[in-house]
């Protein structure tokens, strides 16, 4: 299995991701909001650009099954019905409901992501059940291209991670999660990866399981921490709690059937 | 000091460099090239993005004081004089000469950079000299600043170190010499750093000074390996052997005068 990183958003424009499985990570916070909203019982999670574009999506639909969550700036967009904190995304609150999600990285980084196979979402929360998802779609794709040829055959350049960044610069939280995806693989099957994806396993792998300490010096995280969202962020940074593995189908994501 | 660290040339394309000091980095093999021109007497080095443009400006000039260096897959151009590997780039080859250079990335790295208050180019070779330059350069600006203000300043974002990559891609060799760069500046000023700097300085402090193994899954420089081109890569490792800092003035480089 080959591994590229992107390191933001804005670099997935350029990229063909044809016949690749995608994978967007923005652990704080976006998708380890949607990863919870879903994991909790949300229906659906459309992500747009921008708020007009959300007011607009909302204004035009069933009201009363729909939420509108976001931020600008890290703090909730006026009017809205809830932020960007994934403790906001309880059961009680978003059960059933269709969320329409706009944020600053996170979901435009998913909205790059055009053409691939399957786009699924990353976060700490989820990590082990994204690795357990790509090595299945691994084997699969191996597997069916042996049947077809009748000679083993290992795809190359199968996955690319798509870190959302802030701002258009590289963020160190979604970095560290991507080496933490590499490594969970390295573990199941042979990976290789490019010189950022080498770069982001290895400062995983000497953090020692302690994410808070090699994030101290995050600008994204330091941001957070100053605005207050300590609880927010301690819940990011939990790793393997969750299950679910959100998927992009069309403009929409759901919770993946595995 | 505060020093951005920019992953491709391609990214740099969008950043306003005004009063900043850009370093250009491509350690494999522009940056070391050059830095090993001037050093070894060359008058001036002229960086262009394409093969024609390169010849077309051999042929309006002085063509006995020229030479056409640089690569194109990592190869010698046909027809040109050299190709883009440093040891070439002797003495009694180069010295007096100007230099009209096109490669894939680090030419194109230089030739993104517009609008700073300087631009120098930085290698493994020449990494103390540039961040002597450096330091002295912000101790200059704090200094000035101070004097017209009557109070002491701390310069914000004075350095944007670009990391040239190679293909659109980040490149662990440049990446590699960026974290060095910061650390040398460290140990001279306080320094900030974004998520990228914090992760390649972690990275260069971590390796222990063993650079050949730092970079022993480093794409770029596996191809070069393959090509046959070790002795390239032994002589663009070795850290610290020269004072010459080049630096672009208009369209052509030139060694700094300090």
């Amino acid at each position: 299995m080959n591994i590229q990183v992107v390191p933001t958003a804005q670099q997935a424009q350029g990229i063909d991701f044809s016949g690749k499985i995608a994978v967007v990570i923005d652990v704080l916070r976006a998708t380890s909001v949607i990863t919870t909203a879903l994991d909790n019982g949300a229906r659906e999670v459309i992500p747009v650009k921008t708020v007009d574009e959300a007011q607009s999506l909302y204004d035009k639909g069933d009201t009363v099954n729909t939420l509108r969550g976001g931020e600008r700036n890290a703090l909730k967009i006026e009017g809205f019905d809830l932020g960007n904190s994934p403790l906001e995304y309880k059961k009680k609150t978003v059960e059933g409901k269709t969320l329409i999600l706009t944020t600053t990285n996170g979901t435009n980084a998913i909205n790059n992501v055009k053409g691939a196979d399957e786009v699924v979402l990353a976060c700490f929360r989820n990590a082990a059940a994204v690795a357990s998802v790509i090595a299945r779609r691994n084997d699969e794709a191996i597997q069916k291209d042996s049947d077809l040829s009748g000679l083993p055959r290992f795809a190359r350049n199968d996955i690319i991670i798509v870190c959302a960044g802030t701002e258009g610069r590289f963020s160190l939280d979604d970095g560290l999660c991507a080496g933490m995806l590499i490594e969970l693989l390295k573990q199941k099957t042979e990976v290789e990866t490019d010189d950022l994806g080498l770069l982001l396993a290895h400062y995983y792998d000497s953090s020692n399981a302690n994410l808070l300490g090699a994030l101290s010096g995050c600008a994204h995280l330091k941001r957070l921490f100053t605005l207050g969202f300590y609880d927010d962020i301690r819940f990011c940074l939990e790793t393997n709690c969750v299950s679910m593995v959100p998927v992009v189908r069309g403009e929409r994501i759901y919770p993946l059937m595995k």
